[in-house]
């Protein structure tokens, strides 16, 4: 209002007026203020749209759980130090699954005029047209990748059951049952495939009654081997699907009184608490810090060259053996 | 330059050539389009303040280890459930505990204009000087508990660890171990004065040897064990400073062959992993949700009430009895 003022010559009083339609104005001030007004409007979409254009050195990271799996809270970590060595910054939004928060993180991030997003599980994959739209590169970790043209970073799940199992086989196991995330996602589907058909191809017999779907948490393990004792079908190892899944799984074998490995062998994935556990747990990883050091990776080359497309970075896993399969 | 050349009306070649001082421009037009560049200037530094005193909906939470630790992760996953009842929205800064990416996350938050800030653990005193100066409300979580005139939410150690060591002696424990986090920090040297004095007032000895600081990692507790095992003076109880330490703990008793509850009885706090160990371990809590929606009430006050000042909540410690204490 001042400037404003100060260029029609008039008072900010004056100027105030005009803009809450108050009191008397001479018309023709009152046009002159109007004129003015509307050039400021106008020169301000000017400097909002070039401040769009402007840019940071802010990666933003939008996360599905940041409690209690830990996995992406890893991920979050190892993303922070990465930026921090190359001189950006990296924020967080977390939306517990929901995909309004997601959006909304989406939209904040945008509006801060972040250098990049990465996604540690994209939800909503018309999100992704919103951010093309803004020209803001972004990264897909692990989930979404039948999606075309999409920077992402993928895990070889296959292979990381097929080397869980051959392990397992290899340390004695006869019977190797298995407790995971419901199907329809392609990451479980995947894992499930490689759990089947390694399980034909070693020439062990593939049991349903040895499967127990739930999600990924302390709850789906418990009921997991609940299941198998209750059946009277208990196997003599398991894949379980992640390692929070792998601390309800254990507090049911521990109930009734199946010892870890000598009654049943563990593998599980992630990698996150497993080592920390008691026994310690074997896992599958494709090391946290590698996953977050790729994705900045395609961040920066999606944010340096603009014609950077398609770029997909697949990691392959390792399994580090512990007391949980004999090892 | 649209904008510029437009109200000069010269073309923008013309304004172009202005701005980087290059060929050749009528006297006349380069004076009156550095006016007018002058004036636009003007504006967009008007428009940058009024950017600034902007609202937005948004919440900064500045936390300094989102892994492994879950403790603030956990606060931070309720703290969006809170913003988000609110219409509000909580952007994430972790910087694993350094000092300049902390001063990193609070420049960005103001410049990103957000309504509060809220901190997990607020490592440089004077970077609230720079939040004050930006009138941007901010409130702290357990730690500066010392400072005067700032919103906190406090959380009774002294009160948390009379509790665990009155219900250990309950259970029929005569030696009580410690293990923990270095002294220095009000709330370690708190938590130790409680062990200590709550020992002495019901009639036990305080054994030096059976207390071992560390930090609060898996390492800590693993060495506290490792400690009374070398020493052979192994107490019958332990209080543990928190969850992430207690599974080391666990590694070595497990190693060792020590049972728990039978040789070792434990009390743990955070109660973030606690309850999916086995055996499930007993832990203090102060509730997480209640911690965040006391920090999000704090912050909203001091949004709505610039003079709101010096409110500090004391949150009180409940004891959730578990298998590690023969509960």
């Amino acid at each position: 209002m001042e400037d404003i003022a100060r260029e029609a010559n008039v008072s900010i009083t004056t100027v105030s007026r005009v803009i809450h339609k108050r009191d008397y104005v001479d018309e023709d001030t009152r046009k002159r203020i109007l004129e003015i007004i509307k050039r400021y409007s106008y020169s301000i979409d000017g400097i909002a749209q070039s401040l769009r254009r402007m840019k940071t050195n802010t990666i933003g990271f939008v996360m599905t759980q940041i409690y209690p799996d830990p996995f992406q809270s890893a991920i979050a970590m190892y993303l922070e130090k990465e930026a921090r060595k190359n001189n950006f910054r990296l924020l967080i939004s977390n939306n517990s699954g929901s995909k309004e928060e997601e959006k909304y993180a989406i939209d904040d991030f945008i509006k801060y005029r972040v250098s990049g997003i990465v996604f540690g599980y994209l939800m909503e994959v018309k999100n992704m047209e919103i951010i093309r739209r803004n020209n803001i590169p972004f990264v897909l970790i692990e989930r979404r990748r039948n999606l075309k043209n999409v920077p992402i970073v993928l895990l070889d799940y296959y292979e990381s059951i097929k080397i869980s199992i051959n392990h397992l086989i290899l340390k004695g196991a006869k019977k190797i049952g298995f407790i995971g995330a419901r199907l329809g996602d392609e990451v479980e589907n995947e894992i499930f495939e490689s759990y089947k058909n390694t399980l034909i191809e070693n020439g062990l017999i593939f049991d349903e009654s040895l499967v127990y779907f739930g999600w990924m948490d302390v709850q789906t393990g418990y009921k997991g081997i609940k299941k198998f004792i209750d059946i009277k079908n208990i196997p003599d190892a398991c894949i379980i699907i992640n390692d929070i899944t792998t601390l309800g799984a254990m507090q049911a074998l521990n109930k009734f009184g199946v010892k870890i490995p000598d009654d049943m062998m563990i593998v599980t994935s992630d990698n996150t608490l497993s080592g920390f556990l008691s026994p310690p747990i074997s896992s599958i990883t494709f090391g946290k810090e590698m996953i977050a050091k790729c994705s900045f990776e395609l961040i920066i080359k999606s944010i340096e060259d603009k014609d950077f497309k398609n770029k997909v970075i697949i990691l392959k896993p390792k399994l580090i053996e512990r007391k949980s399969s004999k090892s």
